[in-house]
C-alpha cells in the first residue's frame, strides 16, 4: 500500500505505520488520468507528511491497558483508516501559526472520537467487518467494545483539555451531542425504505459532517485564526463531510469490498437507506421488493449475486449513482468556495486538493 | 415512600420528585431501633433538602431530545435512585463556602455520570430490570441505551466544564478512565468462581469508589476547601464507596427484590462473584456446584427456590454475610475517621451520618 509518505526515507519515523488516504487517492488519480491532481497530492503529502507521522505515532502509543477493553480499542485504532480528520486539523492549523503541540493533540483527539463512534456503531450495527478486518466487537465482544468506545472518548477529551485551546472543548461536546442526535435519527429511520432525502442529509450532517466541522475549527483555533476565518473553515468542514459521506455511501455498492474493507450492501442490510438508493427508488418504485429483500437478509444472510447485480444495474440505469456522485462533486466545490476569502497559502491549496480528491477516492 | 423532605411543605418545589435515600434510611433506622441515627438523618435531611430538590429538578429538566435516545436516557434518570453521589457533592461543598451554582452543576453531573454507567452496564449485563422497573435497554433497545449513555456522559462533562471549578474536569476524566478499568477487570473475571478477594476490591475501588471520591473532591473544590481537606474528603469518598458497594452486594441475596428493585442473585447469574460469595466459598468449598449451577442459569433461567434458600443459608452458616456486613461497617468507620481533622460543622456531622447510615440501608 502506498502511503502519505510520498518522499519517505528510511528514518525511524518511517517505521511508524502511516496513513494511506493520500497514497490511495494518488493511485486513483493516476488511474483516472488526473495527472494534475496527482501532482497536487504530492504537494499535500509533502506539507503534512511529518504532521501525520507524528499523529500516527501518537495513535500507536496510546496509554492502552493490557486488558480486554484496551485490546479492543487498540485493535480498532491499529486498523488504520484514512485519518482524514487529523489531516483537516493539521491543514487548518497550517493556515495560521502552524501545526504545534496543541494542534497535534487536537488532531489525535479527532481521530480518537471517530474511532470511539466506530466502536459503538459496530456494536449497534452488529458489524463483523471494519476496515477489511474483523470488527473489534467480533474479536473482543460487545461489552469490551462499548467500554473501549467510552475509553477512547475519555482519552480524546483528555487531550483536548490538555491542548488548552479556547473554545475547542465545549464545541467538541456540542458536536458529539449532535453526532448522537444523528445516531438517534438513523436508529429511528432503520428499515424505512421511504426515508426522505432531507432526513438522510440530516443524519449525514450530524453523524459525519459535524466532526469534520470540529476538525477544521479546532485546527484553525490552534493556529490562531480569526473568527471570520473559523466560520469559513467550519463551512468547509461541513461541505467536505457531506461530500465524503456521499462517496462513502456510493462505495457501499459501487466499491470493491477488498478495497473498501466493507461487505457490499452493508448499509442496506442494516436497513439504512442512503442517497443513491433513495434516488433510485424514487425513480423506479418497482425496486421496492428488491430493497425489502436485501434489508430482510440482515448482516448474515446470503445475497444472491443476481439480486446484487440487479440493484447495481438499477442505480446506474436510473442515474441515481451518477447524480449522487455529481452531488458529492458539487458539495466538494462548495467546500472549496468557502475558502475564497482566505489568503493564498500551501495549506489552502492542500485543503482544495483534499476536497477535490475526496470525491475521487475508491475507499 | 417517605423522602428526604422530612419537613416538606406544599411548595411548588415539593412537587418535584424527591430523593428517597434518607427517607428509606430513616425507616430502616426506626425498624432497627436506631433512634439516635434516625434523629441524625432528620438533621441531614434539613441540611441538604433544598440542594437535593434543586438537583432533582435539574435532572427532571435535562435538555433531552424527543427521540429514542433521549427517551432512553430520560427513562433511567426518571427512575430515581438514591442520589447519594449528589448528596456527597452537596455536603462536601457545605464544608466550605456552600452549595452554590457551581456545586449544583457538579452534583447534577456526578449523577449523570452514574446514570451513564448504569445504561452501558445494563447493555453489557443484558439486564432487564433496574430500580424496580424495566431497564432502558429492555424498553428502548441496546442501541438507544448505548447512545443514551454516551449522551449522559457528554451532558455531565458539559456541566463540569460550565461549572468552571479548577481541577474537577481533568480529575473526572481520570476517574472515568478508572471506572472503565474496573469494568474491564470485571469483564475478564466473569464466571470466575475463584476470584481473589483482592480482585473483587480492585473492581469495587475502580467501578464504585472512584466516583464517590470525585463527588467529594469536586464538592470540596466548589466549596473552596484547602488541598489537605480535599485529600481527606477523597479518602472519605473511597471508604464510603467500598462500604456502599459491600452492602449493595449483600442486598443482592439478602435483600427483598421488591425493595431493592433488582432480581435476587442478579450478580451471580451474571457470573460476578462478590465478597460475601467469595468468603462463603472459601469457607465451604462444597458450595461450588451450587454456585456453578446459578451462574449457568444466566439472567433468564428459573432459579429453584431450594437452590436460592441453600445459598442464603450457606452465607449465614459460614458467617460470610455477617463478616461482609462487619467489613462494610469498618469501612464506614474508616470513612468517618478521615474527617477527624476537619472543623466541626453541620455538614461534617451529616457526612458522618451518611457513612453510618449507608451500611444500614435496605435498598
Amino acid at each position: 500500500m502506498t502511503s502519505l509518505a510520498v518522499a519517505a526515507t528510511s528514518t525511524p519515523a518511517a517505521r511508524v505505520k502511516e496513513t494511506d488516504v493520500l497514497g490511495s487517492l494518488k493511485k486513483v488519480c493516476e488511474a483516472h488520468g488526473l495527472g494534475e491532481m496527482s501532482r497536487q497530492l504530492v504537494s499535500l503529502g509533502e506539507l503534512v507528511r511529518w504532521d501525520m507521522v507524528n499523529v500516527e505515532r501518537a495513535l500507536s502509543e496510546l496509554p492502552l491497558r493490557s486488558d480486554v477493553v484496551g485490546d479492543s480499542a487498540g485493535h480498532l485504532v491499529a486498523l488504520g483508516g484514512k485519518r482524514l480528520r487529523p489531516v483537516c486539523v493539521a491543514l487548518a492549523s497550517r493556515l495560521g501559526t502552524g501545526f504545534g503541540p496543541a494542534a497535534h493533540e487536537l488532531a489525535v483527539a479527532v481521530e480518537l472520537v471517530h474511532c470511539a463512534t466506530l466502536l459503538h456503531d459496530d456494536v449497534v450495527d452488529v458489524g463483523d467487518t471494519r476496515r477489511g478486518a474483523p470488527a473489534a466487537r467480533a474479536v473482543y465482544g460487545n461489552a469490551a467494545s462499548i467500554f473501549a468506545g467510552d475509553w477512547l472518548l475519555v482519552e480524546a477529551l483528555r487531550r483536548v483539555v490538555g491542548a488548552g485551546v479556547d473554545g475547542t472543548l465545549g464545541l467538541l461536546l456540542d458536536i458529539i451531542d449532535e453526532m448522537i442526535r444523528g445516531e438517534a435519527v438513523q436508529l429511528e429511520s432503520r428499515g424505512r425504505l421511504d426515508l426522505p432525502a432531507a432526513t438522510y442529509f440530516e443524519i449525514v450532517e450530524a453523524k459525519t459532517a459535524a466532526l469534520f466541522r470540529w476538525a477544521m475549527v479546532a485546527g484553525g483555533r490552534a493556529g490562531g485564526l480569526a473568527e471570520q476565518e473559523l466560520l469559513a473553515l467550519e463551512r468547509f468542514g461541513r461541505q467536505l463531510g457531506v461530500a465524503f459521506q456521499l462517496v462513502d455511501d456510493l462505495l457501499d455498492y459501487e466499491g470493491d469490498g477488498k478495497v473498501t474493507g466493507k461487505a457490499p450492501f452493508a448499509d442496506l442490510r442494516e436497513g439504512k437507506m442512503t442517497y443513491p438508493l433513495i434516488l433510485a427508488l424514487e425513480r423506479d418504485p418497482s425496486l421496492r421488493p428488491l430493497l425489502e429483500q436485501i434489508v430482510a437478509l440482515g448482516a448474515d444472510g446470503v445475497l444472491e449475486p443476481t439480486a446484487g447485480a440487479r440493484l447495481v444495474e438499477a442505480l446506474t440505469r436510473t442515474g441515481a449513482a451518477e447524480d449522487s456522485r455529481r452531488l458529492a462533486h458539487e458539495r466538494a466545490l462548495e467546500a472549496v468556495a468557502c475558502l475564497e476569502n482566505l489568503a493564498e497559502s500551501p495549506a489552502k491549496d492542500a485543503l482544495v486538493t483534499v476536497a477535490r480528491a475526496t470525491v475521487h477516492r475508491e475507499k
